[in-house]
C-alpha cells in the first residue's frame, strides 16, 4: 500500500464498488413521485432533500462541507499545503424531467468516493481537493443551465436572476426561496487561474464508447451551442377554398426548415448535431392555412469555425426557402456559447494514467454541455467519460454498468493524485 | 310590375341595396368584444343577441318565425298552396374566431331580402318559402359543424351531443343552456324528399370568381373532407450527443409528412387541397430529440375517387417515409364526408336565370363545406357563389362588394321564383 512516502500505488485507489452501488441506489431514491424516471429538478423538494443527503455523505467521507451563496455544495479535503492552488472535481445531481440515475451523479458520488479512498489508503495530497455538487446544471424553467458553475466562474449575472419562468416567477426569488443568496452569488467568483486543475467524471450520454468497445473517453472539447428561434409569418386562408398555388402556408415553410436544419449537421466534417426540438403553428385549426409557425432549434459542434459558418448561412437559407412560399422567416439567435477545448496537458495526464492502470481509452468530443465548460477561466480542465448503454441519456433508460462506473472513478482518483504533484 | 297574373318580371326582384347595406352593418355590430374581427361563435352571448335581431328582421319582413328544437331560426313566407313541398333558402350567422362579415350572413340576410321583395312586388309564390338561419355551421369547440342543418336532415346523433370540449363540457348540455332542446333536436328531421328545392347564396371564400372576373358562380359540387391525425413515435435522445445517423427523430418525420401531405393535392387533376393545420412535438425541449410528434391535416376534393385513392395511399406513404427514419407513424382518420354534387336541374335553373338577367356566370366547385351539403336527403339543391376579394375568408379582411352581394340576392330571388313553378 502507498503512504505519504514513495511512489503512490495508483491501483490501490480503486473504489469500493459495493459502497458506490449503495450510494447510487440511495441517491436515486430522491425523486419527484409525480414525474417519470428520476426527476429531480433544481429548486424542488426532492432536490433539496437529496442534497442534504450529499452533504451528510461528504461529512462522513471526512470532507469539510459548506454551501456557497449560489447553493453549490462544496466539500474540502485538506491537503498538506492548503495555500497551493487546489484540485477540484465535481458535477451535479439535478436531472431533467424524466431523466436517469447517472448523468451528473457519477461525478459527485465519484468525487466523494475518491476522497474516501485517499483517506483510507493514507494518500495525503499536497493540495486541497474540493468535491463540488454544482447547483442546477440542467437547463431549468428559466432557460438557464449550469447555475452553480457559472456563479463560481463569475459568469452568473443580474439579468440571469431577473429571468422569469412561464408562471412569471423571477429566478432570483426562487433561488432565495430555495435558501440560496442570489445577490451574494453574483459576488463570489473564484479568482481566475486559481485552480490547479479541474477534472470531471461524467457518462458519455452518447453511443461512441459503447460502439467502439472502449471503457474510457478522454474528452477533447465540449461542443459549442447555438440556439435559435425562427418565426414564420404567412397568411391565414380558408383551407378548403384556397388553391395550393395561392397559399402562404407558414407551417409548410417551417416543416421545410426542420429538414434544412437537420441536413445542416449531416454534412459537418466533425461531430456536429442539429435538432429542432419544438414547433408550434397558429391558429392551429384544421380548416385554416397556418398563418404563423415557430420553431426552436439548436446546433452543436466542437468546431467553432463550422458553428460560426453555419450561423452565418442558416438563417439566410431558411429565409430564402420560406420566401419561395411567400412566407417571411425571421431568425433570432437565443444562445451563443463557443466550444470549449479541454487542456491538452490534462488530456495527456488522464491518458497516461489510464495507460498506467491498463485501461483502454479513446479521445472523444462532448456533444453535451457540462459544468466543466464554465470552469475555463479558473485553470486547466479535463473530463473523463464512461460509456452510456445504447447512447441513451436524459431518459429513464439511461444506464452505465457499475463496473464501468468504478473504472471511471478509479481513473478520476488516480489522475487527481498524479495531477497533485504535476505541473 | 309583375303581379299574380302573367309572366313574372324577374328584373323587378332586384334587392333594395341600401336596406341590404344597413342590415349587413347592423348584424356586424353583434360581435365578441374580446376577440379579433367579427367573432360570433355558436352558443355565445353575441350570437344569441344577433339571432334575436334576425328574428325581428324576419318578422318585419312578414315571415312567420319559429325556432326549432335544434335552435334553427326558421321564417315562413306562406305560399298559395301550403301543402306543396316548400322552397327553402338559408345559411348561417355564426362565424369562426377572427372571422369576417359575409360568410353565411349574405345567405341569411339575402333570404330575408328576397321575402321582402316578393311581398313588395306582390309576387305571391305557389309554395311556402322557408328562410333559415341554421344553428352553428362553423366547426365548434366540440369538433362539429353544421349543427342545425344536420338536425333538419336527421344527421345529428346522440354521440354528437355527448361530445365534450377541452373544458369537459358536454355539447348537449351547452345546447340546452343556450335554450335549445337537444333531445328534441334528434327527433325533428324533416321528411326525406319533402323539399321542392334548397338554394343557398354564399360567398365563394376562394379567388376563382375574382380572378376570372365573373360575378356569379353556379356551384357544381361541395368538396368532401377527409381529416386525419398522424402520430409519430420516435425515441427521445440527448440532442447534443446523439449522432445524426442514430436518431429516431419524430419531429423530423412529421416535418417530412407535412411536405408529403402538401404535395398530395398539388398533383390532383381537379380542385383539391391538402393542409396540415396543426402540429405538436414532445417533450418539446430544445436539448432533446423529439420522441413524439402529432399532426392534424385535411384533404378536400369534389372528386370522390381521388379522395378515396389518396386516403388509401397517404397513410402508407407517410409510414414508409417515417420508417426510413426509425419512426413509427400511425394514421387515424377523424372525419369522412364524401363530396356532395349539387342537383343538375337546379344548376341549370340558376344558370338560366342568370342568363335572363344578363349576368355572367361560371360553374365552380366549393372547397368549403356548407349547410347545403347536409340538405341532400331532403330534395334537389343548389348553391350560388359571389366573389370574395383576394379569395380571403375566415379572416377579418373577408370582403365582398355591396353591388356583388345585391347581384347574388337578385339571382337568388329570381331563381327561387322560377323554381316555384318548375319541375
Amino acid at each position: 500500500m502507498a503512504g505519504l512516502q514513495g511512489p503512490i500505488d495508483l491501483g490501490a485507489l480503486a473504489p469500493d464498488t459495493e459502497r458506490l452501488a449503495a450510494d447510487l441506489a440511495a441517491l436515486a431514491a430522491y425523486r419527484d413521485p409525480d414525474a417519470p424516471g428520476w426527476t429531480r429538478a433544481v429548486f424542488t423538494d426532492p432536490y433539496r432533500a437529496e442534497r442534504g443527503w450529499v452533504r451528510d455523505r461528504m461529512r462522513d467521507a471526512g470532507l469539510e462541507v459548506r454551501v456557497d451563496a449560489a447553493g453549490n455544495v462544496i466539500g474540502r479535503l485538506a491537503g498538506a499545503s492548503p495555500s497551493a492552488p487546489p484540485l477540484v472535481t465535481g458535477s451535479h445531481t439535478d436531472t431533467v424531467h424524466g431523466g436517469g440515475r447517472f448523468d451528473g451523479v457519477v461525478g459527485v458520488l465519484g468525487g466523494i468516493e475518491v476522497a474516501r479512498r485517499l483517506r483510507e489508503t493514507g494518500t495525503r495530497l499536497t493540495r486541497d481537493l474540493y468535491v463540488i455538487d454544482f447547483l442546477g446544471e440542467e437547463a431549468n424553467t428559466f432557460g438557464i443551465s449550469c447555475l452553480g458553475s457559472r456563479a463560481i466562474a463569475g459568469a452568473l449575472t443580474g439579468s440571469h436572476l431577473d429571468r422569469r419562468d412561464a408562471d412569471g416567477r423571477r429566478m432570483g426569488d426562487v433561488m432565495a426561496g430555495f435558501g440560496a443568496d442570489p445577490d451574494g452569488a453574483l459576488r463570489q467568483a473564484w479568482a481566475a487561474g486559481g485552480v490547479h486543475a479541474y477534472l470531471e467524471l461524467h457518462i458519455e450520454q452518447g453511443p461512441v464508447l459503447e460502439r467502439q468497445g472502449v471503457p474510457l473517453g478522454v474528452v477533447t472539447a465540449i461542443a459549442g451551442i447555438e440556439r435559435l428561434l425562427v418565426t414564420f409569418d404567412g397568411r391565414a386562408d380558408h383551407a378548403g377554398t384556397t388553391p395550393m398555388t395561392e397559399r402562404r402556408d407558414a407551417l409548410a415553410a417551417a416543416a421545410q426548415a426542420v429538414l434544412t436544419i437537420e441536413r445542416t449537421a449531416c454534412g459537418a466534417p466533425v461531430h456536429a448535431v442539429s435538432t429542432t426540438g419544438r414547433i408550434e403553428s397558429l391558429p392551429g385549426a384544421l380548416n385554416v392555412v397556418p398563418e404563423q409557425a415557430r420553431l426552436w432549434a439548436e446546433l452543436r459542434s466542437v468546431d467553432a469555425g463550422w458553428l460560426s459558418g453555419v450561423k452565418g448561412a442558416l438563417a439566410g437559407q431558411i429565409a430564402t426557402e420560406a420566401a419561395a412560399r411567400g412566407v417571411e422567416a425571421a431568425t433570432e439567435w437565443l444562445t451563443d456559447q463557443g466550444p470549449v477545448p479541454t487542456t491538452p496537458s490534462i488530456q495527456d495526464q488522464i491518458a497516461h494514467t489510464a495507460d498506467e492502470l491498463g485501461i483502454r481509452w479513446t479521445p472523444i468530443p462532448s456533444g453535451a454541455g457540462h459544468d466543466a465548460a464554465h470552469m475555463t477561466p479558473l485553470g486547466p480542465l479535463g473530463m473523463i467519460f464512461i460509456p452510456s448503454r445504447g447512447g441513451r441519456s436524459h431518459v429513464p433508460e439511461e444506464w452505465t454498468d457499475l463496473a464501468q462506473i468504478a473504472l471511471g472513478v478509479h481513473v478520476l482518483a488516480a489522475t487527481l493524485t498524479t495531477l497533485d504533484t504535476a505541473g
